[in-house]
C-alpha cells in the first residue's frame, strides 16, 4: 500500500469513529456489517430505576457533591426513551413503566405492556430474547441479580409468561398478597400448552450462569413432575450453589458443559446499607395546631440519620462477586463469546419502601460490578460494556431547607421524608411522595445509559430502549 | 509538506477530534490553544428547571411517546454536575440549588450559596461574568429571557448583588411579600459603595441586546438619580422596545453602537400553554370514609385536562422572534463574535406553580429558539451552540393508573396531580408534591446539557456546572 492509500485509509478508520457522534440528523444504531473474527461479548448492566435522581443521590453519599462515580466516567453517556403500552395490540401510549414490560423491550426489542415477560402485549405471543438467540448461536448466556433471580428484570432475559407475578410453579396457578388476589398465569402452565412458572423456565432454560436470591421459588414441585424445580434445574445440567464458599469454588471450575445456578437467599439479597435503626423516610411531626390550618402551629421534620452497614448483607455474596463468577465461568475457554445480563435491583425496590440508604447501598454494588465488568474488557478485546436503569423511580433530592423557608410558616413535604447526614457533612433529603400506599410508585422521566470505548461509534446521544436490543444484537453479529 | 507529514498532521487533526470522548481518564474541557482568525460566538440557552422529567412530559405532550424533540437530535449530550454551597468562606456543601447561584456558577464559572448573583458566597466579592468578559474583549453580549431581564439567571451574567430579590431600586432597600419582610440589600446601595439594584445595574451594563419581561422594574427612580431606571437606560445607549412590531423593526437596524432594551411586560412574559379552565395540578378529592383511614372510602382523581393555548400569550413575542432580534443585532457587521444566553424560565416558574402545560408550553418555546440558534449556527461557522438547564425541579411524570390498582384501595398521590389527555390520545398524569406551600421546591438531580457539532471535542460526558463557564470562555478564547 502506498502512503497515500495508507493515509486515506488512516482518515477513514478515524472518521468512521466520529461519524455517528457527528452527525445532526436524527441518530440510529450503527449495525457492524464486518464478519466477527474474535469472540465478542456484552455485558449489560441494569440499575432498577436508576435514574438521575438516584444517581444524584448516590454521588452526593458515595463521593461527595464534587466527587464522581465510575458513571461518570465513562466515555459514553446516552438517553433511554421508555416505551410502554396498553395490553392490546396497537394499543395507545402508556407513560410510565415497570420493570417487566421495559426488561422485555430491552431483551427483545419489542414494546410491550406492563407485567409482561417477553410476550406481546394483547396477543400474548412469546418474543426471542437476546440470550436466546446468543445461545442458538454457540455464545454463552448468563443473568446474574441482586433480587430473586425470577423477578421481573432477570426473567425477561430467558422466560416468557403473560404476569410476571407467576414465579413459580404455586403461584402460577393463584397470586394473593395478605388475602388480596392479584391474578394467575393458568394459561401458562404447561398442561395448557404455556411453557409453566418462571423459576421452571430458569430451570429449563439454555443460560450458562444464573446467581441471585430466589431460593424459596425453586421450592415447589415442578409442574408434572416428581420432583421440585431445583432438582429439575439439576436434571438440566445446573451445578447448584447457594454461600460465597461454594460461588467462589465455582469460580475456578471451566467445564464448558457445566452450567451454573446459584441462590443465595429465599428472595431478594439483603441490600448492604440502611438507615440507622432500620428508619426509612418518615412523615414530619405536625403540632395540633397544624391540623387547623396547614401553616399554622410547627411541624418537626424527622431528625438526621447516618446510612449504616446492614448486618445481613454479609450472609450473601455482593453484586461484584457473582460478577466476577459469571465473567470467569462464561469467558472461560470460549472462543464464541458471550452475553451477560447484571443487575443491581434494589435501587429500585428500596426506592418502593422509601429507604434511601438502601438504594445507595445498591448502587455502589453497581459502581463494584462495572469495575470488574471493565476491568474483563480491558483485558478482553471485543467486549461492550453497557449501564442502563429500566425505568425512574419515586426518590426526590429535595432542600434540606426549603428555598421558601424565608416565609414564617411550617414548610413540609405532604410525602415521607428521610434527611440523611452525609460523610462530608452535609444533610441530605430525599422525599417520596407519589401515593399514599405501602410502596411507592415508578415516574416516567426518559434514562441515562453509559458504555466503555465500544460503544462510541455505535451508541447515539438519544435512542429508544429497544436499540438496547439491536445495538446488543449487531455488536454480537447475532 | 510531504505526504507522510500531512498523513500525520491528517491523523493528528481526527484523533483530536476523538480524543476528549473516548479517554475513560475523569473528563476535562480541552482549551483551544489556536488563535482564533474568525469570529467566534456562544449561544447558551438555559431551560430553568429543565429536568429529565420535564423533558420528558414535554416530548409525550408535544412529539408522543414514541417522537422525538430537536433537543434529542443534538449530536452531544452531557451531564452537568450542579454545585452549591452554604453562604460562608468554605462552607459545606449544599445538595439543592436555586436558578441566582446556578447562573452565577455557570456565568462565572464560581460555587456561591443560594441566592446570591454573581457574588461569592460568604465574602460577598464581585465575580467577574462571561458577559463581561466578553465585552471587554470587544465582543458584543446579550440576554434573553422569557422572565423579567431582573430575574435571577439572566441578572447573574451581568450584575452582582448580594440577593436575587433586589430587582429594583424600591426593592433593594426593602423587600416584603404579603407584608412579609423577606429582606433587602442595603448594602449594595450605590451610596454605600455598592453597584445598585438589578435592573439599575442592567441600564448602566455593557449589554448590547436585553430583552424579555420585568418594564415595572424600570419604573422607580434610579438611585442618586431624578429619573427612572428606564431612562438611566436610555441615557446609557439603550434603545427601547416594548412590543412585538417595535422588536421586529428593530431586527432589522444594524447600527453597531446603538444598543437594545426590550420589556414586553411588567413581570414575566405569559406563557403559551395553560390548562384548560386556568386548571393547574389538583388534590384528589377524598371521601369522608378515606379521612378516617387512608384505605377505606374512595378518592377521586382530578378529572382528565386538555392544555389550551394562553390568549395572553398573543400580547408579546415569542422567545423564537426574541432569539432572532438578537442574533441579528449582535452579528451585524461585527468581526469580532459574541456571546448571548438565551433562557426559557417559565419551565421553573410554572412548575413551582403546579402548571404542567405551562412548562410544556415554555419547552417548546425552547425547542423554537433552539432551532433558531441552529440554522444561526449552520449559516455562521464557529458559532458552540449548548443548551442547559439550571437545577432539577418538582414535576414527576407518574402512572395515571397506579402500579398497585390490583390493590382495592384507594392509592392516591399525597400532594397535587394534574392528569393531561395528550395529542396522540393518552393520559399522562404529573405530580407535585415537594412541600405543603403555595409553590413547590427544586430538586437535586444533575441536569442534561446538549451541544452542536462544536461541542463535540469539547464537553466530556460528564461535567461540573462551572465549566459551562470555561467552555465558553476557552471557546470565545477568552
Amino acid at each position: 500500500m502506498n502512503s497515500r492509500a495508507s493515509c486515506f485509509l488512516l482518515g477513514s478508520l478515524l472518521l468512521s469513529t466520529t461519524s455517528a457522534l457527528a452527525e445532526s440528523a436524527p441518530p440510529a444504531a450503527q449495525p457492524d456489517v464486518v464478519p466477527h473474527t474474535q469472540p465478542r461479548q456484552v455485558i449489560l448492566i441494569i440499575g432498577d430505576g436508576m435514574d438521575e435522581q438516584q444517581i444524584t443521590i448516590a454521588r452526593n453519599y458515595l463521593q461527595g457533591a464534587a466527587g464522581q462515580l465510575l458513571l461518570d466516567r465513562m466515555p459514553l453517556r446516552s438517553s433511554v426513551q421508555i416505551q410502554t403500552t396498553e395490553d392490546r395490540v396497537d394499543g395507545k401510549p402508556v407513560y410510565v413503566a415497570d420493570s417487566a414490560n421495559t426488561a422485555t423491550t430491552m431483551a427483545t426489542g419489542t414494546i410491550t405492556s406492563i407485567g409482561r415477560i417477553s410476550t406481546s402485549a394483547g396477543a400474548d405471543e412469546n418474543l426471542t430474547t437476546i440470550a436466546e438467540l446468543a445461545s442458538a448461536a454457540g455464545l454463552r448466556t448468563g443473568i446474574v441479580t441482586t433480587s430473586s433471580v425470577t423477578d421481573a428484570t432477570p426473567a425477561a432475559f430467558a422466560t416468557h409468561i403473560s404476569l410476571r407475578l407467576c414465579e413459580d410453579a404455586a403461584t402460577i396457578e393463584d397470586i394473593t398478597y395478605h388475602g388480596i388476589p392479584l391474578g394467575n398465569c393458568k394459561g401458562d402452565l404447561k398442561a395448557n400448552g404455556g411453557k409453566g412458572s418462571i423459576a421452571e423456565q430458569l430451570a429449563q432454560s439454555q443460560l450458562d450462569v444464573i446467581l441471585g436470591g430466589g431460593s424459596a421459588r425453586f421450592e415447589p414441585m415442578a409442574e408434572g413432575e416428581t420432583i421440585s424445580t431445583l432438582d429439575l434445574a439439576r436434571r438440566n445440567g445446573f451445578e447448584v450453589v447457594t454461600d460465597a464458599a461454594q460461588l467462589a469454588a465455582a469460580s475456578e471450575k471451566t467445564t464448558a458443559n457445566e452450567k451454573l445456578l446459584g441462590l443465595f437467599a429465599p428472595g431478594s439479597l439483603p441490600v448492604r446499607l440502611m438507615g440507622e435503626g432500620g428508619r426509612e423516610a418518615e412523615l414530619p411531626k405536625r403540632s395540633w395546631l397544624n391540623y387547623l390550618h396547614p401553616y399554622l402551629g410547627s411541624v418537626a421534620l424527622p431528625s438526621p440519620m447516618a446510612c449504616v452497614p446492614n448486618p445481613e448483607a454479609s450472609s450473601v455474596p455482593t453484586l461484584r462477586q457473582m460478577a466476577d463468577t459469571a465473567l470467569e465461568r462464561l469467558s472461560a475457554a470460549n472462543d464464541k463469546g458471550f452475553f451477560l445480563m447484571i443487575e443491581s435491583a434494589s435501587i429500585d425496590k428500596q426506592s418502593h419502601e422509601r429507604k434511601p440508604c438502601g438504594s445507595i447501598g445498591e448502587l455502589e454494588q453497581l459502581e463494584e460490578a462495572l469495575a470488574s465488568a471493565l476491568a474483563f474488557a480491558a483485558s478482553h478485546p471485543n467486549t461492550l460494556v453497557m449501564v442502563t436503569a429500566d425505568h425512574s423511580q419515586a426518590a426526590q433530592l429535595v432542600p434540606a431547607e426549603s428555598l421558601f423557608s424565608e416565609f414564617p410558616i411550617p414548610i413540609f413535604t405532604p410525602g415521607k421524608v428521610a434527611r440523611i447526614t452525609t460523610p462530608e457533612g452535609g444533610l441530605m433529603a430525599v422525599n417520596y411522595a407519589t401515593n399514599n400506599f405501602k410502596m411507592e410508585e415508578h415516574t416516567g422521566a426518559a434514562v441515562p445509559l453509559f458504555s466503555n470505548d465500544e460503544g462510541l461509534e455505535r451508541i447515539p446521544p438519544f435512542i429508544q430502549q429497544s436499540q438496547v436490543f439491536t445495538i446488543t444484537r449487531d455488536y454480537l453479529g447475532l
